[in-house]
Protein backbone atom coordinates (compact mmCIF):
# COMPACT_ATOMS: atom_id res chain seq x y z
CA UNK A 1 0.00 0.00 0.00
CA UNK A 2 1.68 3.55 -1.28
CA UNK A 3 0.95 6.16 1.14
CA UNK A 4 1.83 9.72 1.53
CA UNK A 5 2.29 11.41 4.27
CA UNK A 6 2.96 14.79 6.02
CA UNK A 7 3.67 18.38 4.37
CA UNK A 8 5.96 20.04 1.61
CA UNK A 9 7.78 22.54 1.32
CA UNK A 10 8.19 24.87 -1.23
CA UNK A 11 11.63 27.03 -1.02
CA UNK A 12 11.55 30.84 -1.89
CA UNK A 13 15.03 31.70 -0.81
CA UNK A 14 18.33 29.17 0.67
CA UNK A 15 16.63 29.26 3.89
CA UNK A 16 12.45 30.29 3.77
CA UNK A 17 10.36 28.45 2.82
CA UNK A 18 6.18 28.01 2.14
CA UNK A 19 4.12 25.00 4.16
CA UNK A 20 1.61 23.85 6.40
CA UNK A 21 0.91 22.16 9.57
CA UNK A 22 0.41 18.93 8.53
CA UNK A 23 2.50 16.63 10.99
CA UNK A 24 2.34 13.03 9.41
CA UNK A 25 0.29 11.47 12.07
CA UNK A 26 -2.00 10.49 9.97
CA UNK A 27 0.25 9.18 7.73
CA UNK A 28 1.82 7.25 10.73
CA UNK A 29 -1.36 5.88 12.19
CA UNK A 30 -2.33 4.80 8.18
CA UNK A 31 1.06 3.33 7.91
CA UNK A 32 0.65 1.12 11.24
CA UNK A 33 -2.88 0.30 10.49
CA UNK A 34 -1.60 -1.05 7.23
CA UNK A 35 1.61 -3.00 8.94
CA UNK A 36 -0.69 -4.34 11.68
CA UNK A 37 -2.55 -5.86 8.93
CA UNK A 38 0.60 -7.98 7.35
CA UNK A 39 0.52 -5.92 4.53
CA UNK A 40 3.64 -3.69 2.91
CA UNK A 41 3.72 0.02 2.97
CA UNK A 42 5.61 2.38 1.38
CA UNK A 43 5.57 5.62 2.92
CA UNK A 44 6.28 8.83 0.39
CA UNK A 45 7.03 11.38 3.35
CA UNK A 46 7.38 15.56 3.76
CA UNK A 47 9.79 16.90 6.58
CA UNK A 48 8.49 15.46 9.52
CA UNK A 49 10.01 14.79 12.84
CA UNK A 50 7.89 11.63 13.97
CA UNK A 51 8.98 7.66 13.48
CA UNK A 52 7.40 5.70 10.70
CA UNK A 53 6.55 2.05 11.82
CA UNK A 54 9.86 0.12 11.14
CA UNK A 55 8.12 -2.29 9.00
CA UNK A 56 7.77 0.24 6.16
CA UNK A 57 9.38 1.40 3.59
CA UNK A 58 10.06 5.42 3.60
CA UNK A 59 11.15 7.53 1.36
CA UNK A 60 11.89 11.44 2.63
CA UNK A 61 11.08 13.73 -0.04
CA UNK A 62 10.99 17.91 0.06
CA UNK A 63 8.93 19.56 -2.32
CA UNK A 64 5.61 18.62 -4.11
CA UNK A 65 7.34 18.15 -7.13
CA UNK A 66 9.74 15.37 -5.36
CA UNK A 67 6.50 13.98 -4.17
CA UNK A 68 4.78 13.20 -7.97
CA UNK A 69 8.15 11.65 -8.40
CA UNK A 70 8.58 9.36 -6.07
CA UNK A 71 4.99 8.23 -6.29
CA UNK A 72 5.44 7.78 -10.00
CA UNK A 73 8.02 5.78 -9.54
CA UNK A 74 6.74 3.15 -6.43
CA UNK A 75 3.08 3.35 -7.66
CA UNK A 76 2.99 0.48 -10.19
CA UNK A 77 4.58 -1.77 -7.54
CA UNK A 78 1.92 -1.23 -5.14
CA UNK A 79 -2.04 -2.73 -4.95
CA UNK A 80 -3.75 0.64 -3.24
CA UNK A 81 -3.28 4.49 -2.81
CA UNK A 82 -4.44 6.69 0.35
CA UNK A 83 -2.96 10.17 -0.38
CA UNK A 84 -2.91 11.12 3.51
CA UNK A 85 0.29 13.84 2.75
CA UNK A 86 -0.62 18.03 2.53
CA UNK A 87 1.10 18.82 -0.26
CA UNK A 88 1.63 22.40 -1.04
CA UNK A 89 -0.91 23.60 -4.13
CA UNK A 90 1.34 26.75 -4.76
CA UNK A 91 5.09 27.33 -5.32
CA UNK A 92 7.19 30.44 -5.45
CA UNK A 93 7.48 30.71 -9.34
CA UNK A 94 11.45 31.48 -9.01
CA UNK A 95 13.29 30.38 -6.11
CA UNK A 96 15.82 32.96 -5.01
CA UNK A 97 20.16 31.89 -5.32
CA UNK A 98 20.90 33.84 -2.17
CA UNK A 99 18.78 34.76 1.19
CA UNK A 100 16.32 37.78 0.13
CA UNK A 101 17.43 40.40 2.21
CA UNK A 102 15.35 43.38 4.31
CA UNK A 103 14.69 45.97 1.52
CA UNK A 104 12.51 48.39 3.73
CA UNK A 105 9.85 48.19 0.97
CA UNK A 106 8.23 44.37 1.62
CA UNK A 107 8.32 41.59 -1.25
CA UNK A 108 5.42 40.89 -4.03
CA UNK A 109 5.90 36.58 -4.15
CA UNK A 110 4.03 35.74 -7.61
CA UNK A 111 3.05 31.88 -6.79
CA UNK A 112 2.43 29.04 -9.32
CA UNK A 113 0.14 25.91 -8.77
CA UNK A 114 2.12 22.99 -7.88
CA UNK A 115 1.53 19.66 -9.41
CA UNK A 116 -1.48 17.81 -8.24
CA UNK A 117 -0.44 14.50 -7.33
CA UNK A 118 -3.11 12.77 -6.23
CA UNK A 119 -5.53 13.19 -9.87
CA UNK A 120 -1.70 12.38 -11.20
CA UNK A 121 -1.81 8.79 -9.68
CA UNK A 122 -5.81 8.15 -9.47
CA UNK A 123 -5.62 8.82 -13.41
CA UNK A 124 -3.13 5.89 -13.67
CA UNK A 125 -4.62 3.52 -11.11
CA UNK A 126 -6.81 1.22 -13.35
CA UNK A 127 -8.68 -1.03 -10.50
CA UNK A 128 -6.57 -0.10 -7.62
CA UNK A 129 -8.49 1.36 -5.01
CA UNK A 130 -7.24 4.77 -3.87
CA UNK A 131 -8.29 7.03 -0.82
CA UNK A 132 -7.32 10.57 -0.82
CA UNK A 133 -7.85 13.58 1.71
CA UNK A 134 -9.52 16.86 1.61
CA UNK A 135 -9.06 19.63 4.32
CA UNK A 136 -11.16 22.22 3.89
CA UNK A 137 -12.46 25.27 5.70
CA UNK A 138 -15.93 25.60 4.36
CA UNK A 139 -18.46 23.60 2.15
CA UNK A 140 -16.35 20.96 3.22
CA UNK A 141 -18.99 18.24 1.49
CA UNK A 142 -19.26 19.80 -1.28
CA UNK A 143 -15.84 20.30 -2.18
CA UNK A 144 -14.79 16.85 -1.09
CA UNK A 145 -17.50 15.43 -3.49
CA UNK A 146 -15.83 17.23 -6.46
CA UNK A 147 -12.77 16.78 -5.55
CA UNK A 148 -13.52 12.77 -5.39
CA UNK A 149 -14.45 13.00 -8.85
CA UNK A 150 -12.06 15.37 -10.53
CA UNK A 151 -9.23 13.44 -8.86
CA UNK A 152 -10.70 9.98 -9.75
CA UNK A 153 -10.51 8.79 -6.30
CA UNK A 154 -12.83 5.78 -4.82
CA UNK A 155 -12.64 7.23 -1.29
CA UNK A 156 -12.17 10.70 -0.07
CA UNK A 157 -11.40 11.61 3.48
CA UNK A 158 -12.78 15.12 4.64
CA UNK A 159 -10.98 16.27 7.85
CA UNK A 160 -10.47 19.68 9.00
CA UNK A 161 -7.79 21.98 10.42
CA UNK A 162 -8.66 21.40 13.65
CA UNK A 163 -7.03 17.65 13.39
CA UNK A 164 -3.78 18.56 11.68
CA UNK A 165 -1.09 17.79 14.41
CA UNK A 166 -3.41 16.33 17.45
CA UNK A 167 -3.25 12.86 18.18
CA UNK A 168 -7.51 13.30 17.63
CA UNK A 169 -9.45 13.56 14.82
CA UNK A 170 -12.95 13.35 13.18
CA UNK A 171 -13.46 12.46 9.77
CA UNK A 172 -16.56 12.06 6.81
CA UNK A 173 -15.53 9.32 4.42
CA UNK A 174 -17.57 10.24 1.10
CA UNK A 175 -17.41 7.73 -1.95
CA UNK A 176 -18.07 7.29 -5.23
CA UNK A 177 -22.09 7.78 -5.03
CA UNK A 178 -21.23 11.40 -3.14
CA UNK A 179 -22.49 10.57 -0.05
CA UNK A 180 -21.18 10.49 2.82
CA UNK A 181 -20.81 6.37 3.81
CA UNK A 182 -19.05 6.83 7.29
CA UNK A 183 -18.12 8.93 10.47
CA UNK A 184 -15.30 8.14 12.40
CA UNK A 185 -13.55 9.86 15.22
CA UNK A 186 -11.22 9.29 18.28
CA UNK A 187 -7.25 8.05 17.93
CA UNK A 188 -5.68 8.67 14.85
CA UNK A 189 -4.79 4.85 15.29
CA UNK A 190 -8.44 3.89 15.32
CA UNK A 191 -9.59 6.31 12.72
CA UNK A 192 -6.87 5.17 10.52
CA UNK A 193 -7.56 1.52 10.90
CA UNK A 194 -11.11 1.85 10.39
CA UNK A 195 -10.31 4.07 7.03
CA UNK A 196 -7.96 0.91 6.19
CA UNK A 197 -10.37 -1.38 6.88
CA UNK A 198 -12.86 0.54 4.49
CA UNK A 199 -10.34 0.53 1.58
CA UNK A 200 -9.47 -2.73 2.64
CA UNK A 201 -12.03 -4.63 3.17
CA UNK B 1 19.33 34.98 30.58
CA UNK B 2 16.91 35.41 27.59
CA UNK B 3 17.33 33.19 24.89
CA UNK B 4 15.29 33.46 21.78
CA UNK B 5 15.41 30.15 19.59
CA UNK B 6 13.24 27.83 16.11
CA UNK B 7 11.52 29.76 13.83
CA UNK B 8 8.27 31.92 13.63
CA UNK B 9 5.61 31.13 11.23
CA UNK B 10 3.34 33.71 9.26
CA UNK B 11 0.28 32.49 8.02
CA UNK B 12 -0.92 32.97 4.36
CA UNK B 13 -4.74 31.16 5.24
CA UNK B 14 -5.92 28.95 8.09
CA UNK B 15 -2.93 26.04 7.11
CA UNK B 16 -0.66 27.68 5.19
CA UNK B 17 2.67 29.44 6.12
CA UNK B 18 6.26 30.96 5.71
CA UNK B 19 8.93 29.89 7.87
CA UNK B 20 12.67 28.47 7.64
CA UNK B 21 14.90 25.39 8.69
CA UNK B 22 15.42 26.66 11.64
CA UNK B 23 15.16 23.80 13.98
CA UNK B 24 15.35 25.41 17.52
CA UNK B 25 18.60 23.20 18.30
CA UNK B 26 20.92 25.98 18.60
CA UNK B 27 18.72 27.62 21.53
CA UNK B 28 18.14 24.01 22.78
CA UNK B 29 22.29 23.56 23.42
CA UNK B 30 22.24 27.42 24.61
CA UNK B 31 19.59 27.03 27.52
CA UNK B 32 21.80 24.01 28.69
CA UNK B 33 25.05 25.65 28.34
CA UNK B 34 23.03 28.92 30.83
CA UNK B 35 21.04 26.60 32.86
CA UNK B 36 24.60 24.18 33.36
CA UNK B 37 26.15 27.49 34.47
CA UNK B 38 23.55 27.89 37.00
CA UNK B 39 21.92 30.88 35.65
CA UNK B 40 18.11 30.69 34.82
CA UNK B 41 17.01 30.84 31.27
CA UNK B 42 14.04 32.31 29.99
CA UNK B 43 13.27 30.66 26.49
CA UNK B 44 10.83 32.35 23.41
CA UNK B 45 10.16 29.76 20.92
CA UNK B 46 8.84 29.17 17.99
CA UNK B 47 7.01 25.57 16.79
CA UNK B 48 10.13 23.22 17.47
CA UNK B 49 9.82 19.34 18.04
CA UNK B 50 12.63 19.13 20.14
CA UNK B 51 12.08 19.31 24.07
CA UNK B 52 14.36 22.25 26.61
CA UNK B 53 16.16 21.61 29.62
CA UNK B 54 13.06 21.22 32.18
CA UNK B 55 15.21 23.71 34.48
CA UNK B 56 14.12 26.76 31.58
CA UNK B 57 11.14 28.55 31.48
CA UNK B 58 9.63 28.16 28.06
CA UNK B 59 7.40 30.90 26.42
CA UNK B 60 5.82 29.01 22.94
CA UNK B 61 5.53 31.52 20.24
CA UNK B 62 4.17 31.40 16.92
CA UNK B 63 4.59 34.69 14.42
CA UNK B 64 7.54 36.92 14.91
CA UNK B 65 4.94 39.78 16.14
CA UNK B 66 4.60 37.06 19.19
CA UNK B 67 8.21 36.68 19.52
CA UNK B 68 8.74 40.53 20.24
CA UNK B 69 5.55 40.95 22.97
CA UNK B 70 6.94 38.08 24.05
CA UNK B 71 10.31 39.30 24.36
CA UNK B 72 9.78 42.79 25.49
CA UNK B 73 7.60 41.56 28.62
CA UNK B 74 10.44 39.04 29.86
CA UNK B 75 13.02 41.35 28.58
CA UNK B 76 12.77 43.72 32.00
CA UNK B 77 13.72 40.95 34.38
CA UNK B 78 16.33 39.63 32.81
CA UNK B 79 19.89 40.56 32.43
CA UNK B 80 21.47 39.21 29.02
CA UNK B 81 20.09 38.47 25.86
CA UNK B 82 20.88 35.47 23.51
CA UNK B 83 18.82 36.12 20.03
CA UNK B 84 19.11 32.83 18.26
CA UNK B 85 15.88 32.55 16.84
CA UNK B 86 15.22 32.63 13.17
CA UNK B 87 11.87 35.41 13.06
CA UNK B 88 10.53 35.35 9.62
CA UNK B 89 11.04 38.77 8.18
CA UNK B 90 8.73 39.10 6.06
CA UNK B 91 4.36 38.43 6.68
CA UNK B 92 1.61 38.45 4.21
CA UNK B 93 -0.23 41.56 4.20
CA UNK B 94 -3.22 39.85 4.42
CA UNK B 95 -4.05 36.33 5.95
CA UNK B 96 -6.77 34.96 4.53
CA UNK B 97 -9.82 33.93 6.49
CA UNK B 98 -10.44 30.50 4.54
CA UNK B 99 -8.04 28.14 3.03
CA UNK B 100 -7.28 29.50 -0.95
CA UNK B 101 -7.53 27.06 -3.36
CA UNK B 102 -6.16 26.71 -6.46
CA UNK B 103 -7.89 28.88 -9.15
CA UNK B 104 -5.71 27.69 -12.34
CA UNK B 105 -4.58 31.12 -12.35
CA UNK B 106 -1.84 31.24 -9.20
CA UNK B 107 -1.19 32.94 -6.59
CA UNK B 108 0.79 36.67 -6.02
CA UNK B 109 1.52 37.09 -2.25
CA UNK B 110 2.16 40.44 -1.03
CA UNK B 111 5.06 40.47 1.85
CA UNK B 112 5.25 43.26 4.28
CA UNK B 113 8.46 43.14 6.44
CA UNK B 114 7.51 41.93 10.09
CA UNK B 115 9.42 44.01 13.33
CA UNK B 116 13.06 43.51 13.52
CA UNK B 117 13.16 41.59 17.26
CA UNK B 118 16.79 41.58 17.92
CA UNK B 119 17.15 45.45 17.20
CA UNK B 120 13.70 46.38 19.32
CA UNK B 121 15.18 44.54 22.42
CA UNK B 122 19.06 45.44 21.92
CA UNK B 123 17.66 49.23 21.67
CA UNK B 124 16.41 49.00 25.59
CA UNK B 125 19.31 46.77 26.63
CA UNK B 126 21.05 49.70 28.34
CA UNK B 127 24.62 48.01 29.63
CA UNK B 128 22.95 44.22 29.20
CA UNK B 129 25.45 41.85 27.06
CA UNK B 130 23.48 41.31 23.91
CA UNK B 131 24.71 38.47 21.40
CA UNK B 132 22.73 38.11 18.14
CA UNK B 133 22.90 35.40 15.28
CA UNK B 134 22.58 36.22 11.50
CA UNK B 135 22.60 33.50 8.58
CA UNK B 136 23.82 35.24 5.57
CA UNK B 137 24.43 33.12 2.00
CA UNK B 138 26.80 35.68 1.04
CA UNK B 139 29.32 38.87 2.00
CA UNK B 140 28.74 36.97 5.50
CA UNK B 141 31.26 39.07 7.52
CA UNK B 142 30.38 42.24 6.34
CA UNK B 143 26.45 41.88 6.60
CA UNK B 144 26.74 40.38 9.95
CA UNK B 145 29.70 43.32 11.33
CA UNK B 146 26.71 45.46 9.94
CA UNK B 147 24.36 43.94 11.72
CA UNK B 148 25.99 44.08 14.61
CA UNK B 149 26.23 47.66 14.71
CA UNK B 150 22.35 48.91 13.34
CA UNK B 151 21.26 46.64 15.87
CA UNK B 152 23.26 47.14 18.89
CA UNK B 153 24.65 43.94 19.85
CA UNK B 154 27.76 43.25 21.90
CA UNK B 155 28.23 40.23 19.65
CA UNK B 156 27.04 38.64 16.53
CA UNK B 157 27.35 34.58 15.85
CA UNK B 158 27.62 34.39 11.89
CA UNK B 159 26.21 30.74 10.85
CA UNK B 160 25.71 29.52 7.63
CA UNK B 161 22.58 27.57 6.22
CA UNK B 162 24.41 24.24 6.10
CA UNK B 163 23.76 24.13 10.08
CA UNK B 164 20.56 24.32 10.36
CA UNK B 165 19.11 21.82 11.88
CA UNK B 166 22.33 19.91 12.11
CA UNK B 167 23.98 18.17 15.19
CA UNK B 168 27.13 20.46 14.95
CA UNK B 169 27.94 23.94 13.35
CA UNK B 170 30.89 26.15 12.65
CA UNK B 171 30.53 30.13 13.71
CA UNK B 172 32.22 33.12 13.99
CA UNK B 173 32.05 35.97 16.14
CA UNK B 174 32.47 39.67 15.71
CA UNK B 175 32.49 42.21 18.29
CA UNK B 176 32.08 45.46 17.84
CA UNK B 177 34.92 46.52 16.74
CA UNK B 178 33.47 44.88 13.40
CA UNK B 179 36.68 42.09 14.16
CA UNK B 180 36.24 38.19 13.91
CA UNK B 181 37.28 37.63 17.39
CA UNK B 182 36.86 33.96 17.64
CA UNK B 183 35.56 30.58 15.80
CA UNK B 184 34.15 27.96 17.22
CA UNK B 185 33.13 24.72 15.75
CA UNK B 186 31.83 21.75 16.65
CA UNK B 187 28.81 20.01 18.22
CA UNK B 188 26.18 22.84 18.86
CA UNK B 189 26.63 21.75 22.33
CA UNK B 190 30.31 22.52 22.88
CA UNK B 191 29.49 25.97 20.41
CA UNK B 192 26.98 26.86 22.48
CA UNK B 193 29.26 26.55 26.03
CA UNK B 194 31.98 28.60 24.31
CA UNK B 195 29.11 31.24 22.99
CA UNK B 196 27.87 31.77 26.92
CA UNK B 197 31.42 31.58 28.05
CA UNK B 198 32.04 34.25 25.46
CA UNK B 199 29.05 36.58 26.14
CA UNK B 200 29.21 36.06 30.35
CA UNK B 201 32.55 35.17 31.10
Amino acid sequence: VLITSGPTRQYVDPVRFLSNESSGRMGQALAEAVVSRGLDAVVVSGPVSLAYPREAQVIAITTTDDLLAACMEQFPRCDALIAAAAPCDFRPEKVADQKISKSGRGLTLQLVETPDVLAALAAVKGGRPVMGFALETEQGRQRAALKLKQKNCDFIVLNSPQSLNQPATEVEVIDRSGEVVATFSGSKGSVARALVGLLLP
